[in-house]
């Protein structure tokens, strides 16, 4: 009998806000091909802290790219940010509807308020504002040099997505502790740690002797509670934080009513 | 008896996305003057979909700014985001912490999905992160020629909030539909929408015929449910939605823990 199982492989998009030539997207497209089909679609250079921008006043291009190591993932490179990838490649590129984004693995935590800042997040949620299953992966070093350990614990969580299905509007925002694959403490679910950065920017004069500033800050956790991120990747375990794409404070709506609003000036 | 109360006076920081030249921002800055002393720290260019970028890896810098027709207003044009904006405003330009930030009057709607794309929410957004109480404001019009009216409601809804405060971690995302002051039907606190882009990417071939891509797309409303900020705004209503800045899908914690993420591979 002819097997028909390769037309039923799930598709999985993977995007990364670090660029289509960081080791954490080599890593983590490899890691997916165990799963099914493997697309990469993901900015030519690096896009951090770039939010949820999307491209809408200039043209995107994107041009195939020989992604390494293996010849059962196709890639793209995209003149844009994280969201314009995970847009232009469900609309334009992919020969399908995906079953699963993945994003990451980004270089370097996405814990806590920095969530908000995050171009590896933002792709997974624009997976989710399409209606796709997504998650983000986040490894908790700056100058890791490899992600073959993370990459393994991510197959593993992407296969229970793959089986489980999240509910609409919903996304995984995985932060991994930089340990090797077996001394990892578990998973463990979590809330953002409230938290906040201590900011300060640097003022310089240019060679015209012209101000400028360079945003620099300390970042600083305001929570001693339990089950946040945190506090999980700090005691070596990984960090998974279900996260909403409506932002609305549902909690809130009937005391904001009580407000008088109306009062004329 | 000497007058002190002007050194009591709030502090009102104004930003937006559409740039600080826009119809929008000068009336809202105007506006504010009744209610405290003004600073609008707003970018030079038009920001909009750039959602919560920052800028990490170049300098920002700031001009002052002959923003017209009143000298109770201070105003600096800044080369970035409007979350660099606000927070090169609170750490560097303004001489103390302000007690408000409002953002807008934007020139179309920020509505249902749209809230994670705007840039105009996230200069609100980034108050609530540096713990300030936050306002963003939209005219939801593509054309408008003067948002006078429009201002004073967004005067009344500011004036409340620095009555009553806001919770921490809060911002508030007001649309407000584009009619004359007296014909607006009230205020109305509102959810988000459940909605989604039916997008396309027009393809082009340049000039030298390498293919380019420009986002497109259709806005679709999925949610026929009461009290969303759509609705609010088609019957002619504004819409007050409080918006959270922690996005973690807190009711969810417990459900995902049930889940088998060990499994080894």
């Amino acid at each position: 009998m002819p097997n028909k199982s390769a037309e039923k492989q799930p598709l999985i998009l993977v995007c990364n806000d670090d660029g289509i030539d960081a080791p954490g997207i080599q890593a983590l497209a490899h890691a997916m091909t165990d799963l099914g089909e493997v697309f990469v679609v993901a900015p030519v250079d690096e896009q951090s802290a770039v939010g949820h921008a999307i491209t809408v006043r200039d043209p995107v291009r994107a041009r195939p790219w020989p992604f390494t190591g293996s010849d059962k993932i196709k890639a793209f490179a995209v003149t844009g940010t994280p969201a314009d990838c995970a847009k232009l490649a469900v609309n334009q590129l992919l020969p399908r509807h995906p079953d699963l984004v993945v994003s990451g693995i980004n270089r370097g935590p996405n814990t806590a308020v920095n969530v908000i800042y995050s171009g590896t997040v933002s792709a997974a949620t624009e997976g989710a504002i399409l209606g796709i299953d997504a998650i983000a992966f986040s490894l908790c070093a700056w100058h890791a040099e490899e992600y073959d350990d993370a990459a393994r614990w991510a197959q593993q969580i992407a296969r229970a997505v793959l089986t489980g299905g999240l509910p609409p509007g919903i996304l995984l925002n995985v932060n991994l502790p930089d340990l090797p694959y077996i001394e990892v403490k578990g998973i463990e679910i979590t809330r953002q740690a409230r938290s906040r950065w201590e900011e300060s920017f640097v003022e310089r004069a240019d060679p015209q002797e012209q101000p400028y500033y360079w945003l620099s800050g300390r970042f600083i956790n305001l929570d001693d509670g339990e089950h946040t991120d945190l506090d999980a990747v700090e005691r070596g375990a990984i960090s998974i934080t279900p996260l909403r794409i409506d932002l609305t404070a549902h909690d809130l709506l009937d005391e904001f009513r009580q407000w008088e609003w109306d009062k004329p000036t």
